[in-house]
């Protein structure tokens, strides 16, 4: 009933949370459960994190919204931080995953006039991947059941190409390209790797034909796959970046990052938002920002994520397929006929938060400072469950 | 150059915001300004409002979010509440009032689908109207100067009619028709107030045509008007309401509400978003609600807004053509070649925080508990400036 005003629309278990601690959190009833799942990959530093909470409590008392007619002292220091960080050279801040993609695609768009005109506006997005529910975001991703008929028309100028195939990206991009918008790691998708040579090998067909490259990191951008952004580990320098989730440790949050020539294409007037920069989230950010950049906790986030790899191969369970991931981002596949949202279901039930994706995987995306103690906790869970499918 | 790497795309003025107490506000050099723009009608509760810093800080505590496929004890509280304060039967939540919008866009998609097919398909909106920068949101924006071509190809099936324009209703809808998006008072294009009469008649020749009737309440929601909704005064009734910007007194928040026909349309998996509703937002909205709807507090805002035109109507300055506005949403026409965006230079360089709308208006849309000491301030600055203009 509760759960039916708030969100009729997606489905929701009848679990109502009440709070958390680390990677622990709390239900109603006072059940507790291990968070492999970090509300889909947003709470990156777990909850109740002591300086996350200071400086939203210090942040909300001294302003928690300015308008962008103003900078603010918070904003301009983490977009600094921000920029030096990661060595782009600008950055536009919205307040969703949906809300960065936007602005990637109007970028691109712009880009693509500027640069032929009328005729390059076609923005490339790989099949399967997944760039969020507004109109234009939904029509980019790379996936038929997200546009069903009662929401057309879509948004003209997308194309797909899939994932590591060579033979697509010798002929895929010509002058009517604006841009390639790759998911690093198909997070919705099924947690599937985009190879990184072939990663290279298509941004440098893109820009060959005209195009400038772009990376969609809302799920694995801010450390979730063990470094700050997952193109690094790709290697294919995406002109712009999309962001969100764990940005501001859950606070809504989102933008892209922009260099090289995609930096001169937004001028005044182009793109706002109004909450878009807000001090409240780049204080946030600024506390996630400090806690990634700290020696030694992005290495961590890879040793933990090859850790519960290790572990989940070990059970020797029979309903387990492929795993796969980079960092804290774990796909596992379920064997038919076990199904993965019904081991979903099982765990949630003994008290480990998952979720699923694709077509049959289990998803596993806890917060990046998971203690070893909750992991091995949530593993044994894990293995109790599917060890008896 | 700070405010050049942080958002590049506002041509914001040099200032940078630190910190405010109640409707004043202070930058970086310790500046005092009276705040008649509460951040574009966001900080509807001013600026370090004890119950609402102490809701964020307890929830920052407690869990910041939780992702759509569980609900929390705050989001399913706020969410009675709001419905119960509204009349409304269900809510979507997103995080700004362009997701609001864009959600409201695919349920008027889908109803159009479901009561008519593909034929089904066209939402009309205002013209001079603003409902956002995501693709589909400019798109349904009615003004040509938000269509740049370098962002072509828009969203097909949106189209424009003229407010309080009686003959264009009596043909504009027919079996087409999916929506009609009213704007209730346009404030990005010159706080222009819809007619009330005018209003009920499009939506009933709206329905008539078997359509839904939806307004966007971004800007007007949230008691910025003097009535918890303004479509509340304009009595047509609307099937969906989008808001956004008050609503969570500063913290990103926006959304839909959905009554009658409109209600049931959408269904699980039809539209998401990862951060809508997340606990830190509902917390920050419920004690915006609280407020809001305590004891004479709507009554105040429409009592202030009548002092401020009053007043303003009192200075007998030269350049003040019409006052417009509802509660404390205020437009003030400048008569040229006295200019709007001068004059509100004029005031930032005075200690006073205004903005522009549309042609060459003032805008006024201060927090809506300032106190009569901070709007006589602020008068007093607005009085010295138009006086010399
Ligand atoms: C890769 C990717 N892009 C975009 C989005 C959309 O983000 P949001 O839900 O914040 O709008 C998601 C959300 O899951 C995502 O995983
Ligand atoms: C009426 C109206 N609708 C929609 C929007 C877009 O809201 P946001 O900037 O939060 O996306 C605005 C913003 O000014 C608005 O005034």
């Amino acid at each position: 009933m509760a759960s039916k005003i708030v969100v009729n629309n997606y489905g929701s278990f009848d679990v109502t949370m009440v709070k958390g601690k680390g990677s622990t959190c709390y239900d109603i009833n006072g059940k507790k459960y291990i968070d492999f799942l970090a509300g889909i990959a947003v709470n990156c530093l777990g909850h109740n994190f002591k300086p996350l909470v200071k400086a939203i409590s210090k942040q909300a008392k001294k302003q928690i919204h300015v308008c962008n007619y103003f900078v603010s002292d918070i904003g301009v220091q983490y977009a600094t931080e921000l920029l030096g960080r990661t060595g782009f050279d600008a950055v536009y801040f919205g307040n969703s995953g949906a809300e960065g993609n936007e602005a990637a695609i109007k970028l691109a768009r712009k880009y693509g006039y500027l640069n032929g005109g009328e005729k390059r506006r076609v923005i490339y997005t790989l099949e399967s991947s997944f760039h969020g529910r507004t109109l234009a975001t939904l029509t980019a991703t790379g996936q038929d059941k997200f546009h069903p008929a009662c929401f057309a028309p879509y948004v003209d100028c997308f194309k797909t190409i899939k994932a590591n195939d060579w033979e697509a990206i010798k002929t895929a991009f010509d002058d009517t390209t604006a841009a390639l918008l790759i998911e690093c790691v198909q997070g919705e998708g099924g947690v599937n790797i985009v190879d990184a040579e072939w990663a290279k090998a298509a941004a440098d067909a893109a820009r060959k034909a005209g195009a400038i490259v772009m990376a969609d990191e809302v799920q694995t951008g801010f450390g979730r796959t063990g470094t700050l952004l997952a193109s690094e580990q790709l290697g294919f320098e995406p002109e712009v970046v999309s962001f969100a989730k764990g940005a501001a440790g859950g606070v809504p949050f989102g933008g892209i990052l922009i260099r090289g020539k995609a930096a001169d294409v937004f001028k005044a007037g182009d793109h706002q938002s109004t909450f878009g920069g807000n001090p409240l989230a780049c204080a946030a950010g600024l506390v996630v920002l400090n806690e990634l950049t700290k020696p030694g906790f992005l290495e961590s986030v890879s040793e933990k994520g090859e850790y519960m790899r290790k572990a989940i191969a070990g059970f020797g369970a029979k309903c387990v397929g492929e795993i796969r991931g980079k960092g804290l981002m774990i796909g596992v596949d379920m064997i038919e006929p076990v199904n993965a949202v019904e081991v979903e279901k099982k765990l949630l039930a003994k008290g480990l938060l998952t979720s699923t994706a694709g077509k049959n995987t289990l998803r596993i995306v806890p917060p990046l400072n998971i203690s070893y103690k909750e992991i091995d906790e949530g593993l044994s869970i894990l293995k109790d469950v599917l060890l008896s499918e």
